[in-house]
Formats: structure tokens, C-alpha cells, sequence
């Protein structure tokens, strides 16, 4: 196979879409759409998120040391993308895209009432990284709409939840696609025999 | 809707599965399945994948201060979850899974041939958050096979290089679905008109 040099891009795929819900000083409910994150620890759970700092945002989340991870479903892509167009300094985005913002018990940030998915995490490392500072959170709970569970009630069902994947680069939006296999199985024919 | 709470666990979705590639001090190409990471800066170009120390890659990227992030493609469903399973400290993986390393001019670490993606990044911030730590890499160049650019040539194409993912909790892995939308576009009619 050929392989075409792209030069130095971030075209790591998939990335997710997620909205990065805050306070502002004001107290003033925010979303921000995020592509630039993923978990990042195990123990403590670690999710982490990546601003530039003259995003809105980015204050609040240094000031209340804390944020959200909210994940849409394809239906609301029409919303999770408007989170990343407009700015909360200009406007209430959870007014202009019907969303209700409930506030965590657990830190001082909200999430998003309609989206299936919700990480509440309060900041525990502030990374600067260059253009864009890398926010970790400690994730100290998962909120999951009943609906969109695993039968057994115990996980968010990916076919379910049905998040937005992002395509950096061509700027595309995709859906989440068939069942493959089962981590930790699908490989197992592959580990060599010890003798 | 009413929410589930799930507890203080890694459920951020869709997670990417992908194979961080190293060359360990004896020279032998190694890979690793990495969910945890994702794009952490735009300026430099950096994505981050988060370790256990114990892994044998982990010694890898210390010492070589590089490592590569390489897509699957579904069709390498096996082999991924595969690289998950076993360790380069016993087996040959490449081999086993009947892979070849490719050896990256920019930095000291291989990629995946047959895979559709691969980036090359050198080591630029190592964070401890926990029981993984995290690797932030420069990202020096992007590699995409021809088959799996957009028309235009000059992305990868999400539909094209169908990567996989994980969904956390479950499991379980999914392909990628149908184009949903364009970014910066699809959420334009909610930005409220200034007056």
C-alpha cells in the first residue's frame, strides 16, 4: 500500500464530539463543543479536554475548577455543533438550542439534561501544552439516560447512546456504525500458545 | 429522561482503538492498544495516549522519546484487540499478527503498514495523573494510505478509513455509520442573528 504524507496535522481518527459544560462568573450556564480529548486515566478516573484559552470557557473552568463532559446523541448534532460556532460570551447557547442545563450535585459545573451521557469531573491538572491547555478532570460520577443503557443496566450501550464522531480534516460529522466483536476476545486467537 | 448513576468510571464515549507503535532497546518493533488518548493541541500538532507503567511500551517511549498512534481499519478488528492481549516482552506481535513495521524517518519508532493511518510523534510532555500516564507527542508528519483519502486527496476519509471503537464499560466495538454532517455548518441556523 501507498501512503500519502499529510504533513503535521491532527488527523487522528476517530474523534469524539462532546460538550464541555460550565458555570461563567455569573453563573450563567455553558456548552462548548469539544473534539480535542479523550480518557487519559483509569485510577483516578481521567478524562481530559483541550482549550484554547480565549475560549469563554476556559476561564470558567479555571475559576470553578470544574466541567462536564456531555455527550450528544446524532440527533442532537444539530446543537452539538451550533455549542461549537457560537460563544457564551454573546448569548445563552443552552436557551438558543432548547437544551436545559442541570446542575451537578458534585461539582460547580453543569450538564446537559437531553444529551444521553454526562461525566461530571472536577479539575485535576492543568497542562499547557501550546496553542490549546489540556483541562484533566477526575471523573466523580457518569450519569446515563436509562434508555440508552446495556440490558443489564450497568453501561452506557455505544449503539444506544449513539454519540457523533468527528472527522478532523475533512470537518465531517459520522454516526456510529455495526457491532464488531468483544474486547479482549475478538484478538484471543492470536495470542501464541506457550509451550 | 431520567439518568442512571453509573460512579466514578471511564465512561466517556466513543473511545478510539488504536496501536501506539515503539521499538524496544533491543530494537524490536512493538505495539500496543491504546483507548485512552486522543488530539490535545492544534499548534504544535500534539495527541496524547495514556499508559500503565507496567506496559512494556512504557519504558519504549521513555527511552526513544517517540512512539507512533496507527488506525486500524475494522478489517483489522483481530489484530487490534490482539495488541491489547498480549505483551512485547513475550511475543513478537508484528509477527504473530502477521504485520509489518515500517520504520519512521522522523522519529525513532515504526508504524503499521497494512493499517490505513499512522502518525509519527515525538515525545513532547509526559503528565502522571495516576495509574497511567500520559504521553503527549508532537505529531512530525501523518501518513494515510492513498485508498482512504477523501476525493480531493487531501484528508483521510472517516467512511473510508473505517476506524474502530470502543465503548468503554461494555466492551464492545463498533464500526463507523453514516455521514451525518458537515462541522462549523450543521448547527448554523441556531446562531442567533445580532441586531
Amino acid at each position: 500500500m501507498s501512503k500519502k504524507s499529510l504533513g503535521p496535522k491532527t488527523l487522528a481518527l476517530p474523534a469524539p464530539v462532546w460538550v464541555v459544560g460550565t458555570y461563567d462568573a455569573a453563573g450563567k450556564a455553558n456548552g462548548m463543543t469539544a473534539a480535542w480529548g479523550g480518557v487519559c486515566c483509569s485510577k483516578p478516573p481521567c478524562v481530559s479536554v483541550a482549550l484554547r484559552p480565549s475560549r469563554y470557557s476556559y476561564d470558567a473552568i479555571v475559576q470553578r475548577r470544574a466541567f462536564t463532559v456531555c455527550v450528544p446523541s446524532e440527533k442532537h448534532l444539530q446543537a452539538a455543533d451550533y455549542f461549537g460556532l457560537a460563544s457564551g460570551r454573546d448569548e445563552d447557547k443552552f436557551a438558543a438550542a432548547d437544551l436545559t442545563p442541570v446542575r451537578s450535585e458534585l461539582v460547580d459545573a453543569p450538564y446537559v439534561e437531553e444529551f444521553p451521557l454526562a461525566l461530571e469531573c472536577r479539575l485535576l491538572h492543568t497542562v499547557e501544552v501550546g496553542l490549546h491547555t489540556l483541562f484533566i478532570g477526575e471523573i466523580l460520577d457518569v450519569k446515563c439516560d436509562e434508555q440508552t443503557l446495556t440490558d443489564n443496566g450497568e453501561h452506557p450501550d455505544l449503539a444506544k447512546v449513539r454519540p457523533v464522531l468527528y472527522a478532523p480534516g475533512s470537518r465531517r460529522y459520522f454516526g456510529v456504525g455495526e457491532l464488531l466483536g468483544t474486547a479482549y476476545t475478538a484478538g484471543r486467537d492470536l495470542v501464541r500458545k506457550k509451550p
